[in-house]
């Protein structure tokens, strides 16, 4: 869901995009992104195209020829880099984890040791398809003591649960607007660090793509320079100078904490009808809850259910967990407590039609008494921050 | 300008990019695609990214590594796809002609007939920094004769002025949402032929992007496949459905012929101020009209002082035409009388301070006499296709 004061900045009447009042709303972004991201980065804008054009982005240009890159694989947005890598002529050194897990630390360590010498370490903070929570902070010391950049896919996390690009020695940071940040696909924001900027300006050959080449990209978001590169997306940048603006007033902790408490409360639901999680405890996004199926369900046939008579759309399975699990976001305006309710009791009705076992209203007490729990929890701890001075 | 209709269009509630309601707009835009390009072809769809994105999709997928491309280059737009040619591996094969006149079809018959076997020949239909028209169809004939893939650049033409892809042998063509078409910037209509898809599955080496590799973008968009590749730009999508449904109410005979009485009218007023057209007679764009200044111009200020004072964006001399030529977009919703009259009037009274000479009100004089002459042309030759049953 959109909060509709981003619908309605997108569509507010178009001004040229070389107009110097859009030219001031590109540099309130830049701000707004730097504030997100946590980062002092200069490079710090949004890549004219979804997601996965950022993430084309980031390899097209830190990318050479015959440079070794580790990526982590456990899940498809790990495979996509992978992929992204071997078209720009690199040498991807997969470490793979089963779909579900994190990649762990030890197995980058030893590839960022032993071997050719490792350009970059790339990983995904949140895996779309498994909902798997990948700890990022260790990683980025790791590459720093080895000299290589850090990577990071932030899709399904940026906005929705912290992310420090500075703190955690991030060079390269892509996302996307759909998810957490409850604005329209359209744009990829992305920050890049100062030494990753020189990596691209130390290439040998140049960048294979022109219309995702940072160096032109920079000159064009640069306050200073502003050379036209290509046409920005108008309307999709007044809808995200909108949808930061409203994050910006919600506080990103608050905003943290609602994710949280609201998947919370959906696991909770979710456990008493027969749906556990895949990730293990501490590896969980609060933004995308993927569970595993009870067995036996015709799962097909009750996501259309779900969609067609209670307007909820479900995530299906990807790749190897096809038919295994569900994928249920709750990102940015979509992470709201009735949605909760209204999905558990939606899937009361249908599971019951499909003859599951239940006791009626249990899952809805549990996702009650879990928010409560968590409301309290997040009460106590706020009164303990405001006793101890924090 | 976009039409309040297409704007309302942009600010609907989202719904999902697989959802079976969102997938059924999909099929929609393509078959309002194919009527527009005036193609059969299936591939036929919005690319994901800006007109330069629609570019790069073409020429990333169709050119390989070695391969020799003939590329007509007269503006900023020709000299891009050069450089895109090049960041390809492929070999760009530059026929060059001065900024503001077409290219010649000798030269390109000189070029597919002597030398390195051609791939294809790459054209811009509508050059937006010099606002000449490049006549293809006799081109087409001549790429098919030497089977060579004929690539268009339809950026500002899409829309304003005939454009018959399979008529005139097009393997090719992208073109812009924010030109002719009326739509805010974020698109890149695409439409591509069964020989360019097989040029494109018979290459050797995979193409570099991932995210516009037209094979994995045709399965997103097949009715029969929809396979997940990324997640399409949904309210941009919307935007695009509803500006085609106005082209297709107003239908294209009567836009090309509004385009075209505008710019008469406007070119009419501007001659009796000392601004006279850059490309020759037959050779001058409808939606974009590039001009010559007077001599001792302070053309920068008087760009600010239109902007600032009246709301009027001219866009400036590129390249070698810097601070030489005005171009001024009469597009889709903006080529409309009355803008013609406003810029006039606005035009002479900024002239008057800037103490030039001229006088006043002939502009406007011109520029009425010259709409009503078309209007009464358009008007005897439709009674005249009337009367022969035309």
């Amino acid at each position: 869901m959109v909060h509709p004061r981003v619908l309605r900045a997108m569509a507010s009447p178009l001004i040229g995009h070389l107009d110097p009042r859009f030219l001031e709303l590109m540099d309130i972004i830049q701000e707004q992104l730097r504030w997100l991201f946590h980062t002092r980065n200069a490079f710090t804008i949004a890549v004219s195209g979804t997601g996965s054009a950022g993430m084309e982005t980031v390899i097209a240009n830190l990318v050479e020829p015959g440079d070794s890159i580790i990526v982590g694989v456990n899940g498809v947005f790990g495979e996509r880099i992978a992929t992204m890598i071997q078209r720009c002529g690199g040498q991807p050194i997969r470490i793979d984890a089963p779909w579900g897990s994190p990649i762990a630390l030890e197995h980058i360590e030893y590839h960022l040791t032993h071997g050719a010498p490792i350009k970059a370490l790339a990983i995904v903070h949140a895996e779309t398809s498994t909902g798997v929570l990948q700890p990022l902070a260790e990683l980025g010391r790791l590459c720093r003591a080895h000299d290589a950049l850090f990577i990071v896919d932030a899709v399904t996390s940026l906005g929705g649960i912290p992310l420090d690009v500075d703190a955690w020695h991030i060079d390269a940071c892509y996302s996307a607007t759909q998810k957490c940040l409850s604005c329209p696909p359209g744009l990829a924001p992305l920050t890049l660090s100062d030494r990753a900027l020189a990596a691209i300006r130390s290439r040998t050959t140049p960048c294979h793509s022109w219309y995702l080449d940072c160096l032109l990209v920079a000159d064009y978001w640069a306050d200073s320079k502003r050379t036209y590169h290509h046409t920005a997306p108008i309307s999709m940048l007044y809808a995200l100078c909108e949808a930061l603006c409203l994050i910006q007033e919600e506080g990103l902790e608050a905003r943290f904490a609602r994710h949280r408490r609201h998947s919370m409360a959906l696991l909770a639901g979710l456990e008493t009808l027969g749906f556990h999680p895949l990730p293990p405890t501490d590896y969980r996004l609060p933004s995308l809850t993927c569970v595993q199926l009870p067995p036996n369900l015709d799962e097909q046939r009750i996501r259309q259910q779900l969609l067609e008579e209670y307007g909820i759309e479900i995530g299906a399975g990807l790749g190897p967990l096809s038919g295994k699990v569900w994928r249920i976001g709750l990102m940015g305006e979509s992470s709201r407590i009735e949605y909760v309710f209204t999905l558990l009791l939606a899937l009361e009705e249908v599971l019951s039609q499909a003859g599951v076992k239940y006791r009626p209203g249990e899952a809805i007490l549990a996702a009650a008494q879990g928010y409560q729990r968590l409301i309290a929890t997040d009460y106590l701890r706020d009164s303990e921050n405001l006793q101890t001075g924090i």
